[in-house]
């Protein structure tokens, strides 16, 4: 990044507001945009549970879009790797694309380890008040390791990873989640209704 | 960019494949998704006639979204100078979202200068064969000259801005966009009307 090379970019351009606002496009849709935003260790149930959530929404007709960590990788933050410097553009990005979407009027599910407490904060900061849900999955360390359905933590504890979150990476848990939802003894169906009746209190469906 | 850090990281990631596909969400709106990809000078008439095809669209009950230069370059590009690295830096993550929006079953319609071939080209070879609609706001330099509703021309002749396409920098033509759109002697309705009447023969709404 060059702050101050994108400052005097900056100072050439103009803000155009579309002429359609989100408002217009979530009413043609009848559904509050919101962003979901699903945080926690490696093999917590992230994406599983973000896959049954996105399932349950569109089986009820709503309209979503799922940003998972991996297939972001493969294509928009495809150039970024795993320092701490990029795991925080890699989240910047997200948390934009993200306010995007959610200006276009969909229930965005985000599934990203998103570690560090600053950057989910910029990315809530970055939505209208009661648009952003935090959902903590709060599997602990060891059901994670446990699992480990890929075998990165056996590769994170042999050092064959560097900078893996949870054994030589921070992971910051967050002080005030809208969810708290530890994947540990429930089904994934479960685990989804948990999201939704959160959801349905919330008036977003 | 990095492109062996990129390599490395990536060979430790596993695709997911969301139990959602594009279709699905697209069927849940009735509407095929696609790419309208705007390409032209600066005041050749991108930004204006963008906002009128979404205006139109949004009235025949179509879900849009729409991705503008100015727009994007405050949020998600905002580390982004003029540079030609930058540019072309620029596009591909804009060609990145638009991806992801379509999937998620959206009309997206994008209003950029985006002046290489290439990058253009790197766009159209991420989406489906049909739902890329490359439309060159054609109107000539001499035209837009003349508008520079931002005084931005005379400051490009000056010198005050560097890198400026068409003056400073190369605007590469497209070869066999499939809509030309010259505004010079067009009202905005018009304009937008010539690209809904392709979208509609392309059975596109």
């Amino acid at each position: 990044m060059n702050s101050s090379k994108a400052e005097a970019a900056a100072s050439n351009l103009y803000w155009h507001h579309g002429a359609l606002e989100r408002a217009s496009r979530a009413a043609l849709k009848g559904q509050k945009p919101c962003v979901i935003w699903l945080t926690g260790l490696s093999a917590s149930g992230k994406s599983t549970v973000a896959n049954a959530l996105e399932q349950r929404l569109h089986d009820m007709g709503r309209h979503t879009m799922l940003l998972d960590g991996d297939n972001v990788r493969h294509g928009l933050n495809r150039d970024l790797g795993f320092s701490e410097a990029d795991r925080v553009e890699n989240i910047r990005r997200v948390g934009e694309v993200a306010r995007l979407m959610a200006n276009a009027g969909l229930i965005v599910i985000t599934a990203f380890i998103s570690p560090y407490r600053s950057e989910r904060e910029i990315v809530r900061n970055l939505m209208p008040a009661g648009e952003f849900v935090e959902v903590y999955v709060s599997t602990p360390l060891a059901i994670c390791e446990q699992r480990d359905p890929k075998g990165i933590y056996r590769k994170a504890r042999s050092g064959e990873i560097p900078n893996f979150t949870g054994i030589s990476a921070p992971y910051e848990e967050p002080q005030a989640p809208e969810i708290m939802l530890d994947t540990t003894d429930k089904t994934v169906d479960e685990a989804a209704g948990i999201v939704v009746a959160f959801l349905k209190s919330y008036n977003v469906v």
